[in-house]
């Protein structure tokens, strides 16, 4: 019972989360007249508002992971039970899809889509790897009490640092593939995407380890 | 006595909220020449700001609804007595008015003036239910201590990822009726907008029971 | 001894405070290329980072005025002493004008000018009005630990719902008459907005009295 | 071992925060289509964002300096043992080149290059002093709770009101040099840069002792 509210909460925060994102790009996209830059900018705008209330209003309940590589650093920590990282996983990637869905229903766009938006090469793997790497290592040392605030922060200073604008999140890869939008992804990249975002967040959950121990403990709360 | 400060503040802060809002998007209409995504990229700094203020200096005093669906969802909920429901929605509504027509007095526009944008269609009217669901479930679940910049923040995102630009507030649409400009609604198209933010409203506190009980309680202040 | 530390954080904030509005305005008005909306919103987001911080840091020693508006109701308030008021306003108004000097001196200009922007109407004084009320409201009723957020965000929205872009402080007024540039205004307007600025901080009182009493002592700190 | 650490997150956050600067600028650049404010804008975000979640993450570990003259400061105020002095500046270094390279690799761009941007005159450096005495200035009376924020709200202040968009930091220039993209200073230009933002850190040092004494202490947490 209480893990099937934990799901609703992982699946209703992954659903809205992406409808954010991909609502938020169809707005921009319609209302900047091709200039990218704009549109990029609101689409951060939106999704740092966004993400930070999703994490906050979510985060009591089930941890607002909304984000597989996240569950997994979690599960593999220990900090989340291993038996429910699999459910944890399916209701964010259906949710994911959901929320695209919702994206387009609001605007009067066809509800089932794929993108054709190819993303791809040696710059953008590093990049998705650099993204989750510091997605992670801000997940990992946040305090409790800011960790939404400096995870928006995060990600919407990765929008545009990160040659991939930062994904960062196989659920949102999987969301975004449904959706011939402005924050769409072609099926076709989605696997290069996720490999980059494991290894990002491996690497986040060894340096994290180099950097802990007694100074960790030390932090003022 | 208690309630007319009640009363004082409601109506002042959403009177305020209207300027806000209707005010800085006259100021962005004139200065972005045609450029709607800017416009609307100002409007929502200036209402973000605007309104994490606003619900910090009044909600000590009425609570900040500023919001007839709020004040409705908190009456039901036994949080704000039954017999000051009425009272405090008609200050909403008759703010929301002054606050369009103070807007209007410093930009030198005539006071009395009607909208002439239609907003409707199925999309802007799942749009607005989302919205305001999402408003509500953030009011109803944030921390008292942060609920100002969770709602500021969360409309800011709505802004851009509902296709209605996020209304989410009967007395907003009341108030936005009364200006021919950027921020306005058609007065025929209010119904269509109302109705759907209740419908928002209700799923929200439906929603909301499901996410709760003891989780909730185990929050973190 | 401990006076002189206060008039120095209030001279120096002030001054900064002005750098910060004349500086980003050069420097918005330079890059835009004539786009108004950009120029102000980078005009309006440096403000309010520049605002945050410089209350913040100068709050503990003098108060962070910067503003003889605030000052004044200070003292009417009995919160700074009365033989202080003086000395204040005259820290606040020689720190504005080597703000906006050193401005100048930062963007290769002539120091010594004045502007020929002229800012009068009834709209912009019911604006500079509005604008001064907010402000004092937000003042007079944030609490200590969220005063410098507060009062940021305030300025930020009041920068566009405004029509007079909120100077809402005669020191900004007085410091702003020596900068021929976005953010100046005309020697010969600045009369009309002073005015017009201590009647709205009047008004501020006024309002402030009406909703305290014990609701005020009530509030969550 | 302790120290090992410390210098990892020296240099890992300096290399971070190299990488947020420089790909941000480039990215900026890329979809901006030649519109310098708008291109600004979204590097400033981006940098502020990125250097208020860097501050939260290392500054538990290593105190988060990043920057040499800040840590100079710590070392001359005893804050920061003096034997460590050199090895935190040479982390800085080194971390810096390694993110101007990291943002390289994610944009394809060539690995090694130099800026050729040049970045002087008198007014360029009274900004780059502004500048980081004003960063100093924050660094040494902000409560340590507030100082990330703080920290990265001045910055994005300063980025528009300081005339050199504030680099406000030796190891910056030592790491933007290495990049001929937005956000890059020629080799040439870089003493000049250096030494303004040294007497501009020892002019913060001094006034703060004006500043300080037993109002410093009557702060509130």
């Amino acid at each position: 019972m209480r893990l099937t509210r934990k799901l609703l909460a992982e699946g209703l925060g992954t659903a809205l989360l992406l409808a954010v994102v991909i609502g938020s790009g169809v707005m921009a996209e319609r209302l900047s007249g091709g200039n990218v830059a704009l549109a990029l900018l609101a689409n951060t705008l939106a999704t740092v508002g966004g993400l930070y209330v999703l994490i906050e209003v979510f985060g009591p309940v089930s941890g607002a992971h909304f984000n597989p590589a996240v569950s997994a650093v979690m599960a593999w920590r220990g900090e989340l039970p291993r038996a429910v990282l699999l459910p944890y996983v399916a209701a964010q990637l259906f949710g994911a899809m959901l929320g695209a869905w919702l994206a387009h229903a609001m605007f009067d766009m066809s509800l089932l889509q794929f993108s054709t938006k190819l993303r791809a090469g040696t710059g953008q793997w590093i990049a998705e790897a650099v993204a989750t790497f510091g997605l992670l290592l801000v997940i990992l040392r946040a305090p409790q009490t800011r960790v939404a605030a400096m995870v928006a922060a995060y990600i919407g200073a990765a929008y545009w640092f990160t040659a991939s604008t930062s994904f960062a999140n196989p659920a949102a890869v999987f969301g975004r593939m449904f959706s011939d939008s402005f924050a769409g992804i072609a099926p076709a990249s989605a696997p290069g995407f996720v490999l980059a975002e494991l290894a990002g967040a491996a690497l986040a959950v060894a340096v994290n380890r180099l950097l802990s121990t007694e100074a960790a403990t030390a932090r003022a709360a």
